[in-house]
């Protein structure tokens, strides 16, 4: 039986609210994630919220009972509220009826079966949540198997990239590592290591992949590091046809990213 | 000679940092860019700020220099200031050295000359700043002539826009208008219109497309009005093989954009 919120003053929307900042998100190991459409799929892909919060106009949406249903039987508590606490939680003027409350989740590198897909997307020091949630939705949609998240990169649970995400958070598995960790687990196995480079004069339409195919792209500003890049296999760049010299970190991963699905499916 | 402004309470100021809202935009007519690499492709594209607000202490920089002669060549004006006030005019907590407020510009329809490229690109109802930053940079990538925004979009001079543009709104070509104008307008001349569709068998990878090519990519949420896709020559769409039904707007305009370049440039 739902829970009804409606004072703004109840401590679990004061701290449900501030997992829209980092240091309470490390502290409580909760995030949050919004819409019908992204927690519907979370919950296809067997991740429950602990909390979920939804419209009263909404709770007849078959949807909304759905979700309800599968917390509350999993032990999470429903809460029934208004638009306005609604509005307070996600910062948003136009919320959402829905709201989650997620325990923050990530794979071991160990517990990673690269055999699981031809494609793993590894960003190092990716620092726009806006590309992390977008690359993450473009690695779903190239059936890639997760995405390995070296050295200090952009929280992959802060409320802007788990939007952008538009729910492949919950279905591409995440794994966080240093440098000096991903590398020995990368040559324990098959793979072949791609760098996005502006330093090579090889196109990425002229090498033929293999799988498993991990696609490295580096942080926004600085690409990779010297020593990243020397540590591929291949390093491959997009002609360039204008006067800038680079993509956004996002494009250029998924522009590669098909290339080698395309590869793949011919 | 360059004028000095120290104080935060300067008319100027207050009027530059204004500009961030688009309904001064739109009074003054009138816009920022930042960065000293954005400003110097603007320069080198033949555009120069009426107002080049600078750091005292990147007062001698080549390149901040070959900004504040052309600035006062051409009548503008040049002012030094401090890294605080730099702060406060780009809302940055680690501002650029440099920040240029520009005259708003568009090119009409009919002055658009559809022969200096081969690939073109069409927005209806973009939301995202973000996103149409992003496109505009990946549309100098390509080698596009330019970006259309049909309709109701987002405001390509906003701090945001600008900003993912990477200095591609001063290299491509700009065009608002509304759908009842852009569609007798492509159809007075050569020109195939390829919309991107969920609602399509068609792969993106099968048509061979006809010069020049116009992209037209919909709204974020909705994707393109019926009547827009109906007047498409062809609808295509990218393979999807995960959960999500689609990708982010500007990933799929540029995986888009790349095949029609691969093909042009096979």
């Amino acid at each position: 039986m739902p829970r009804l919120i409606t004072a703004f003053s109840n401590p679990l929307v004061k701290r449900v609210r501030s997992l829209r900042e980092k240091r309470y998100r490390r502290e409580e190991g909760l995030f949050l994630a919004e819409g019908l459409r992204i927690l519907t799929e979370a919950r296809e892909a067997g991740r429950l919220p602990e909390y979920l919060f939804f419209a009263a106009e909404s709770a007849r949406h078959p949807l909304v009972l759905a979700l309800v249903e599968a917390v509350e039987a999993a032990g999470g508590e429903a809460i029934e509220t208004s638009r306005d606490i609604l509005h307070k939680l996600s910062g948003k003027d136009n919320p959402q009826a829905v709201i989650g409350v997620y325990r923050e989740f990530a794979t071991a590198l160990d517990a990673l079966d690269r055999g699981d897909a031809s494609i793993w997307i590894v960003a190092q020091s990716l620092r726009d949540p806006g590309n992390l949630g977008t690359i993450l939705r473009t690695g779903d949609a190239v059936g890639a198997g997760g995405l390995l998240l070296v050295d200090e990169c952009v929280d992959p649970f802060s409320v802007e990239a788990v939007r952008a995400s538009m729910g492949a958070l919950f279905t591409q598995k995440i794994a966080l590592a240093r440098w000096e960790e991903f590398l020995p687990w990368l040559r324990g196995g098959p793979g072949q290591l791609v760098g996005l480079s502006l330093d090579t004069d090889i196109d990425y339409q002229t090498p033929r992949y293999e799988a498993p195919t991990f696609l490295l792209v580096g942080n926004e500003a600085q690409g990779l590091p010297k020593a990243y890049a020397d540590a591929c296999d291949l390093l491959v760049k997009m002609p360039m046809c204008g006067k800038a010299d680079s993509l956004n970190a996002a494009v250029a991963t998924a522009v590669m990213a098909y290339e080698v699905l395309n590869q793949r499916r011919r």
